[in-house]
């Protein structure tokens, strides 16, 4: 895609009502705009990323044997009446519906809706295990709006729901997906800070698991275990004496962090309120077993951008960078540069590499070089008279501080190798 | 995908409570479910279908010019009274945050988001014309919620919007955006039925453009013209003499038809409420001119459905179905039968064509047949025992009666070609 017709244009200042970092970096290099607290656009370089991101876990869900589907967001009264959570959520949107007089709630999760869905199929212990998850807009009532888009009042989840014959099956299904969503924050560019954290499992589980990312961004306190690699939330702290749930260790590190995804048994919790059951094979109806696993879109790409930024701006991971590629024309640019870096994009994008060509003749060559570092796309390739001259174009990756030269023609298959 | 392992399976009845036949079969094929009037859950073969019909739309958009963002749906109240809206549309869904006492609105269209934001970005001529879209859901308090996915309350929706220095711009504009409409429509397989129909226009604008779809499930009459193939929509047949708006003709067919799609010259009026500028080549500021250009996907996927359908249920035209081809095991299932069916469906998949094969052990052939009938993909292939020792396996198109024995490793070179 060329730049000069890059809806918005990057912004020299960062806003001034916005605190937090991820939301000053999305916003000055146009990936966000803020509507109200803690409700964001996703401009076309944020939405790029967003889908990205989505790709990413679409792939391991399916791999983890998960069907899509798409639930809504608008939901009637009643089912959140019958679990008791229309009273006890005190985040919940709630309103009514002028014609229908009917009152509704947006949906913050949705518990509610799926397990009366899957009660109208019938299931017997041949469908099961059976996961399905969607991504949709998740909608809460949130007071504490204030860090970006690490915690929004609406924003883009994948929710994931499985359903089993036995704690058992359950519990396997359950250490599979733990293989999933440690590949994905591998594939986002945050695993080596990012811990299985053991916590709260409410009133039905012992624990639940949380994944946490280390940032000073974080509002959340956790106790890591340097030996096993794993977390103890600090809400649960106490209660196991500061001891590493697998190992038994006390010499755990306290950091900040932020959840970037958490996965629960919910067991019967929701099943037994709708009288959610299969068949089993003798014929008799059996309460179901569940399990969920959420990831919320926005805050990891909040996350990623926290995490892996440096002073200069973002430095997005190849597999969720909105583009891979960023060819810039330098210096006083003529034919010859544009033609190079107009065939080189072309090139790229014939195979298969996103690129983004800043063709802008109206920009100086320090801005483009300053909007580059911001935008923080993998691979800059900056094509001048100079690296003409030089044979060729320079390649400097984000996370690297020197460039190379490197032959006009074998610059695609460089990058293919990255 | 096995569709052994498919969620859900089909359903014997249609259901009671649905009048319509596009949510009527949809819900029998386990397209969709209901969870109230006008909001349904998407499921698997639901939203592959939809997302079949957002790429098409998006090819299309993209082609136009179109950059792709997403705008949130909690909308502030003081956006809607800055057009009058808050109170003069009365099927807006209004509430109030319950933390923030701020009362918000769930967008039912974004005219009242994006003029603000592009305002933010103090355009000059050179940036215009610019177009942006989104696949957004909407949220309308509908009271006629009776025609399945045809009204909803709850919508997934394509809304562009093109912004421009002259109302001759946007006049050019909005005659190429009308090319990729009917393409839309013609890759959709409803292009031979569906008309650009003259609307009013509102206060405004002479006219709008509607494009209308021919089929006795829709709510809106229209007159078209045989010659011209436009129409007129029955709200201004009698301001315009009943004649074609470009022939005059006068002996025009009235019809029944549903909205598929609208396109609408704004001009200044949601630039103007947000005093939204452009800065021409002398350094003034003028005012921003504006097209919006809509499509309703569930429509859209609920007028296919009423259209292309026939008695044994559903018809998908190849680039939006849920899967391209059907892979039948019939018979009484041997391995040579399960081993031919399976190395189709790796075969059609690796190649590129999304497979679904029934390999189901406890359904009987006739069931089979009907459930693909009802499925409706475009490509059925049947591999038994008697198609084995005929040489190879059946191919049906499902608008067609007859199908016909190909050799199994010419199949898939056969499938290609269509």
């Amino acid at each position: 895609m060329k730049q000069s017709k890059l809806f918005p244009r990057a912004r020299k200042e960062a806003p001034k009502d916005e605190v937090s970092k991820n939301a000053q970096l999305l916003i000055r290099a146009g990936f966000i705009d803020k509507l109200m607290a803690g409700v964001y656009t996703y401009l076309p370089l944020g939405l790029r990323t967003l889908k990205k991101i989505e790709n990413v876990i679409r792939d391991e869900m399916t791999k983890a044997g998960g069907q899509e589907l798409l639930m809504p967001s608008l939901h009637p009264k009643e089912n959140w009446q019958i679990t008791g959570r229309w009273d006890s959520l005190d985040d919940l949107f709630k309103f009514t519906s002028f014609y229908s007089e009917t009152e509704l709630a947006l949906g913050p999760t949705h518990e509610e809706v799926i397990s009366p869905l899957v009660k109208k199929f019938n299931l017997s212990y041949k469908d099961l295990p059976l996961g399905l998850f969607q991504f949709q807009n998740k909608f809460r009532d949130e007071k504490r709006a204030k860090s970006g888009i690490l915690r929004g009042r609406e924003f883009l989840m994948k929710d994931y729901y499985s359903f089993h014959t036995s704690e058992e099956d359950l519990d396997k299904y359950y250490e599979n997906m733990k293989t999933h969503y440690e590949n994905i924050f591998a594939r986002c560019g945050i695993g080596n800070v990012t811990h299985l954290t053991f916590a709260s499992g409410g009133s039905f589980s012992k624990y639940s698991h949380e994944y946490q990312a280390i940032t000073e961004a974080g509002e959340d306190i956790i106790y890591v275990c340097p030996k096993c690699s794993v977390a103890l939330n600090r809400e649960i702290a106490d209660d196991n004496g500061k001891a590493c749930p697998e190992c038994g260790n006390k010499n755990l590190e306290e950091k900040k962090s932020v959840e970037v995804g958490n996965i629960f048994k919910l067991k019967d919790k929701y099943s037994s309120p709708f009288n959610l059951k299969f068949t089993n094979d003798k014929g008799e109806d059996k309460p179901m077993i569940m399990g969920c696993y959420g990831i919320g879109l926005g805050r990891l790409m909040g996350a990623i951008t926290e995490i892996l930024s440096d002073e200069n701006g973002m430095r997005w991971p190849a597999e969720v960078a909105p583009f891979k590629a960023h060819v810039l024309e330098i210096g006083k640019t003529n034919d010859d540069v544009k033609k190079a870096a107009e065939e080189l994009s072309v090139k790229f994008e014939a195979a298969g590499i996103d690129t983004l060509h800043d063709d802008r003749d109206d920009v100086r060559a320090g801005e483009k070089f300053a909007e580059a570092d911001l935008i923080g796309l993998p691979y800059r390739i900056v094509v001048s008279d100079k690296t003409l001259s030089s044979g060729g174009v320079e390649l400097k990756l984000r996370n690297e501080t020197a460039g190379k030269i490197i032959k006009t023609n074998e610059i695609l298959n460089e990058i293919q190798k990255l």
